[in-house]
């Protein structure tokens, strides 16, 4: 979600070329509806996902933004609000790793897509992309 | 999602001046960790909802979509996509004003955001933006 950050150009692509998911933290869990309609819509056989240095994920603790949306909301949305997972982030080559594990473990998504996942870390600084050996 | 869209361009504007959520449909319920998020670490007090013409979820029924991923999946995985909403649609400007209400009424979104968020349909073909009058 990064403002910093154009997916298509990650890999050299033009518009037409990708169809992009875009959530905070790159969190593949989070796409497990969007990769089910992209599978059965057209015929999908890569799957990158991509991470990015100075992630906002990063730079928070859940609790911490736990505390701020409850600070701000009434008391009784509280439990709502402990219910949500923000997903912040200690390591971006080791989420990346997660992520790709969860996609080849998951028995929804199709052993073509599974082999066709791979994970890469984009540098904020430099622009230039990085694959995570898994 | 859609490889036809680059969200940057929608308003003219660049790389690093918003903060950009994609999923299937453009669907906001999905994006409530990620507006969490952002409320958290930035001072956002604009949210523009865009959903565009030609959109994949209005070209497939929640049927069809679980028809298939059941289809290459073992039966004991069958519930668990029955309780994916893969969120079809029927109606491109409903959909609009149904994420602005969801947002206007959504306890754990700050006001600000609530009163800076407008709903659009940016049209594939013509490269247009238009308003939705919610």
């Amino acid at each position: 979600m990064d403002p910093r950050c154009i997916p298509e150009r990650y890999f050299n692509l033009g518009v037409g070329e990708v169809v992009v998911h875009r959530n905070a933290g790159g969190n593949v869990r989070h796409a497990l509806r969007d990769i089910g309609i992209v599978e059965e819509l057209f015929h999908v056989a890569e799957l990158a996902i991509v991470h990015h240095t100075d992630c906002g994920t990063l730079a928070f603790t859940e609790d911490q933004v736990r505390g701020g949306v409850k600070a701000r909301v009434a008391r009784e949305h509280w439990a709502d609000v402990d219910r949500i997972t923000f997903g912040a982030n200690a390591d971006l080559v080791e989420s990346v790793k997660g992520d790709v594990a969860w996609v080849r473990a998951h028995p929804l998504i199709s052993d073509r897509l599974k082999q066709g996942c791979q994970g890469f870390v984009f540098d904020i600084k430099t622009g230039e992309i990085e694959k995570v050996n898994v």
